[in-house]
């Protein structure tokens, strides 16, 4: 891991960008601390990092306005990385079943998520052996957002987690249900009631299905996007409860 | 409206209890504040006042250390009131139903839940009016928790009721529900996800059926009595959004 810029945004925060081999990826830490923070991983959809970078560092100012240090890399597939095989064909498999309005088929989700998945959660690891080998950065770890099946894969898979904020806004394989009767860390999960891209009986049955026994559904409106402020708020109140 | 009693809680909250003609209620004031402060009433499942005292001081203790003035009064039928006309033979109903391990049809919710709906409504609306009267307790209004429907019934007709927390843990006549699509206050629904008295599917089928814009779902685990702390925080905080 090298750092290639470090900038101090207006409050104090630190942001300084990163490569992890061929992965691009930024830290927050906050201005002022006395000893290491907890971390806090900020998943986000295969978007790009440039484009989701206006709600990653409000994200990131909530966190470290609570004390914690954030980070996040790039998904592979999204930004300048190289396309994941498949995707393309993917996509354009989950476009006509949404064109023709049906439900979208098991083979399609699993093309579109499980490679993503596979590739994505190891590097996700081998970013957090090198954030947490830096000074000021300590444990516990949280992951909050993003591609919802690499937040259930990491939970399981990670020892290092000690509590996630999911959101249930993405296809989801039968697969991933497997895994997430199987995740024991404590869980906040937000749902949009009202988002019309999203199967919300399978958030709903995903949620039941989460095999933690401190697990809460937080279902708010306001479209896909729309996560009201104070959804955040209890989300980063969670992540105080857990990791301090 | 004459009070009956007067006592200081050790943390300098003022709790008096009154009567209301027949009524029976409790009022808690914050030690100190400099001027008239909104007010929470406090529903409750129809267990008796006495009963449920050590739930309901503990909701009145985090009310007046936000702010505000709570209070509650008798449901009609409970503790020490004349019973309801036909509730002995609605309980025995409910007793059966569940003892079958059958659903519990419709005319047993009826029974049950609309009676007490048309009785303690206007109740709660006279003891708004007495309240607001005194010195020191202002608006907005927030209403909270208790039997569901007495929350529906009372944030649809009752214009001064701005907010309201909602528990979602008792049956609900189909007719609550076409009252449920007119609210339009804000809302923040409670639900245990693993309660097993229950009807998950009813609860999750009620919060859709909320008219309001803003409505916020939080299901947690613990079973029935088991709400976690810090959802009762979260409620505190949806009133302090709204009511400040």
């Amino acid at each position: 891991m090298h750092f290639t810029s470090e900038q101090r945004l207006d409050d104090g925060v630190v942001e300084r960008t990163f490569s992890l081999g061929e992965i691009p990826g930024v830290l927050w830490t906050p201005g002022a601390s006395s000893g290491p923070v907890p971390l806090i991983l900020l998943g986000h959809p295969p978007l790009g990092l440039n484009r989701m970078y206006p709600r990653l560092v409000e994200r990131a100012r909530q966190a470290t306005a609570d004390g914690f240090a954030a980070a996040t890399i790039e998904l592979p597939g999204s930004g300048d990385r190289p396309a994941l095989a498949g995707a393309e064909e993917a996509r354009a498999g989950l476009r006509r079943a949404m064109e023709a309005g049906g439900p979208v088929g098991e083979e399609i989700k699993d093309a579109l998520v499980l490679p993503l998945v596979e590739a994505a959660v190891p590097e996700w690891q081998a970013a957090l052996d090198a954030l947490l080998a830096l000074p000021g950065i300590g444990g516990p770890v949280g992951y909050s957002g993003g591609v919802i099946s690499v937040g259930i894969r990491l939970a399981l898979v990670e020892p290092r987690i000690s509590a996630a904020v999911l959101f249930a806004g993405s296809l989801v394989p039968a697969a991933m249900f497997e895994e997430a009767r199987r995740v024991t860390v404590p869980l906040h999960v937000l749902l949009q009631w009202d988002d019309e891209g999203n199967e919300r009986q399978a958030a709903l049955d995903l949620f039941d299905a989460f095999g933690s026994k401190e697990k809460t559904l937080q279902a708010n409106m306001g479209g896909h996007t729309g996560v009201p402020r104070f959804a955040g708020e209890a989300a980063a109140q969670f992540f105080t409860r857990h990791l301090r």
